[in-house]
């Protein structure tokens, strides 16, 4: 065995040497360039001044939690999808009989901490929830908190979905006060509208409305299963939803009470009308009912306004139900305009209880996150980039040989001292070289300066655009306006 | 076997399984609170909007990154420090035995496969030539990126060192110009003047001359023990380096050169006379001085001059070595002002050959990195963060109830409207509350509308540094100015 070892060892001195070659990416991550990354951090800084207009504030937890933090809070699947991090020093020798002895428990399905204690985080949430429940005695409470970092998950890539990726949310915690739903349908409607998506759709629900539903359709007991065949509506239609709710033992009459309910339509206000006449009698009903009717009335994108423009953006949709079991109060879904069939670039919801999990009970919360990636394909497709960030570097000053290029430098530094972003091309070289380089960096000016420039203290200013250019004096150069 | 996996499974339903309970972090690992955040953007968009100025271009790639791209990169040091990331699926039942069989090579280190693909980057250089060499045919040359993501090394943590941390790289590739060592101090100096660190210190020197000295005192063959041993200078004395010296089989003589060269000092302008005569036959060491000399006079921060203050903030340093040899040309390394007890904020050099190492030869570069916790600390120290950025909200208006709250909203819509960061308290409640929540959260503006505000259609806005209070009609309050 030692010599075995040993043999190994000399062709390969650690155990996980690459072998080199032509590199690539892991399956389901991207790099970012330049363009990218210029259309992704205006995407996000747009959201970001909105999340601290509203007076929210920003949070950053580490890529990695110890692996307890994650495990068994997004259900067995997500368990399964949550990166582990294989703890160093396993092939250090002296560990070896213990390495062996708690990889024979993984391999027998038991927990382990010899390999693995820590995973990159798998949501924003949970890490929220450990940060306030290790934090709540410091926190001015109601806390709003946003948080825009990446998260992975181990996921089967496929077209849009990727196994490292951003999210972007903002929740506040501590409080019970249906202005933080107003706040949040706000924010949404105020990020949405800077980003030039004017028609997007915010439909909103209660989880106390679909609670009611099961109470008059087949017992509270029922409510998982409705929820999640409701949830399905949008994919699979209403005759199939009906088979799945008869599978799960609701009778015919409780099925048809499901589906006038489904079939509720019209404006807000017809929706509301209907809601009340099904529920007359259901007291939680009227609760899910009063919340929306509070968020509807002081949400100035749900109705015309004086400061907003006549298209309603805030829906309500009683079949929006939304999967994840821990909402209890409002529940928000955002459509991407119709003419983009990409669905949900934006969703959340209140829920009563974040840091339980941790052993710091009652701080109840309301959350909403931001799509980014389908976001960014939104804006793509409808060309909502402004042009000007793509434009990096505003003028390169041509480089002429070693003498004109100490002057083109000195003036250089004058223009980026005015803030303007400023290039002198790396050596002397052919023009065409030179003019190449920025209209492949889509540089808009170039500067020329010369012997004869040098002479007489002015330099060219190319308009690369127009091909129009002109003479400026050096000490005029400044101020000269690039536009 | 089976049915001891059974047993274990009803009581643990996945080996992973938490405990629950109190929350911690990985060790090594931060939460950045609200403040932390802040202060950390402030650098780190300061030092962006420098490279900006200076054309380059942003870059982010994935934390994840194949292991065998990262492996063998960094010394058999580093390949330890690389957090690996466990496969997922690895208690599937089907794939026992070939995991097993995989571990068993783990245990008599050898390379696998079926525990670990894939890693978290351990520095951004390396992805960085992962880029280059898989998007060399889009690029544009010279190519200039800058880069600031967190990287992740599983270090032994201690005050100051951390397991997860941010580096802030600048590099050109694609070109040998001694430009862009120009360009890479003007942008060290233009970032740390904007960030108020005016007496930092940027120490260069040239891997030719440590070359040259070699070459004079044992041979080529010994430069890496004599830059190693000169690297430790600062730490161990003079004497200790020629002990060391001694012990790799040096003679008196060669070592009483490299004393001569390590007592060099005085101005600049003295070094480079000293140097001169030291190394008079030594073309190796003309180049190197040459190199130094192109980049201290074309840079304005080594000398008194016009548009920059009195202070040469450029220091010719021939003790200078950087660990890494890699490097072949102009080194650097920027120090803290001296009061500040923290060494190195800053350092990078030219390298020959960026991505030779995944097949694509002949991409030489120089590059340079912001130590951007170290900076953070200097700053703190120092008291160098503007008070500015620790204000967010900037107006709170009290909830005094439902009606009132309804008027206050919209308001606080108009506000917003105008760009001032503003919020309502959650739910109405006496006023030392909301008095301590707007303490709490660092807010300098109250607003208060109770019905008799209402009436008047007025509201009484308090200063809550000054205490100082007036009324001001509905219709003037947008164009209030908070100051």
């Amino acid at each position: 065995m030692t010599d075995k070892k040993n043999k190994d060892s000399s062709n390969l001195s650690h155990p996980f040497r690459g072998t080199g070659g032509k590199p690539s990416l892991p399956q389901g991550t991207r790099d970012f360039g330049p363009d990218v990354v210029r259309k992704r951090q205006y995407i996000l800084n747009t959201i970001k001044s909105v999340f601290e207009l509203y007076g929210f504030q920003p949070l950053e937890t580490p890529a990695m939690e110890n692996l307890e933090t994650l495990m068994g809070k997004y259900g067995e699947e997500g368990d399964k999808l949550i990166f582990k991090i294989l703890n160093n020093g396993l092939d250090n020798p002296s560990k070896e009989q213990q390495v062996r002895e708690e990889f024979e428990k993984v391999l027998q399905g038991r927990n382990t901490k010899a390999i693995t204690e820590r995973a990159l985080k798998y949501d924003l949430t949970i890490p929220f929830a450990r940060y306030v429940a290790m934090n709540h005695n410091q926190l001015t409470f109601p806390f709003k908190r946003y948080q825009i970092q990446p998260v992975w998950r181990a996921d089967r890539p496929q077209k849009g979905r990727y196994r490292e990726f951003y999210q972007c949310d903002a929740d506040v915690v501590g409080s019970n006060s249906l202005i933080n739903e107003v706040e949040l349908t706000n924010i949404y409607n105020d990020a949405f509208r800077r980003l030039g998506i004017n028609n997007y759709e915010l439909r909103i629900n209660s989880r106390k409305i679909l609670q009611a539903l099961a109470e008059v359709s087949g017992g509270v007991d029922k409510m998982i299963d409705i929820t999640i065949a409701i949830d399905k509506l949008d994919k699979i239609g209403i005759e199939k939803v009906k088979e799945e709710l008869s599978g799960k033992g609701l009778t015919t009459d409780q099925i048809g009470v499901i589906e006038n309910y489904l079939n509720i339509n019209g404006s807000n206000e017809e929706k509301l009308t209907a809601i009340k006449k099904l529920f007359a009698d259901s007291s939680t009903a009227k609760q899910g009912i009063e919340q929306i009717e509070f968020v509807v009335n002081q949400t100035p994108n749900s109705h015309p306004d004086s400061y907003r423009d006549q298209t309603p953006n805030l829906i309500i949709d009683f079949t929006l139900a939304r999967g994840l079991n821990y909402y209890t109060g409002i529940i928000f879904e955002v459509k991407a305009p119709a003419e983009i069939k990409i669905g949900s670039i934006g969703g959340g919801g209140r829920y009563d209880d974040l840091t339980g999990l941790f052993g710091v009970p009652n701080i109840p919360g309301v959350g909403i996150s931001f799509g980014v990636d389908r976001i960014y394909d939104v804006m793509d497709e409808l060309k909502l980039f402004p042009n000007a960030i793509e434009v990096g570097t505003q003028v390169l000053f041509f480089n002429l040989g070693a003498e004109e290029s100490k002057t083109a430098y000195d003036l250089l530094q004058q223009l980026r001292q005015k803030g303007i972003a400023s290039e002198i091309y790396h050596e002397p070289t052919k023009f065409d070289k030179q003019f190449k380089y920025a209209e492949k960096k889509n540089i808009p000016f170039a500067i020329i300066i010369g012997s004869k420039e040098i002479e007489t203290k002015t330099c060219v200013i190319k308009d690369l655009r127009s091909g129009e250019q002109r003479s400026v004096a050096f000490e005029s150069l400044p101020e000269f306006s690039f536009v």
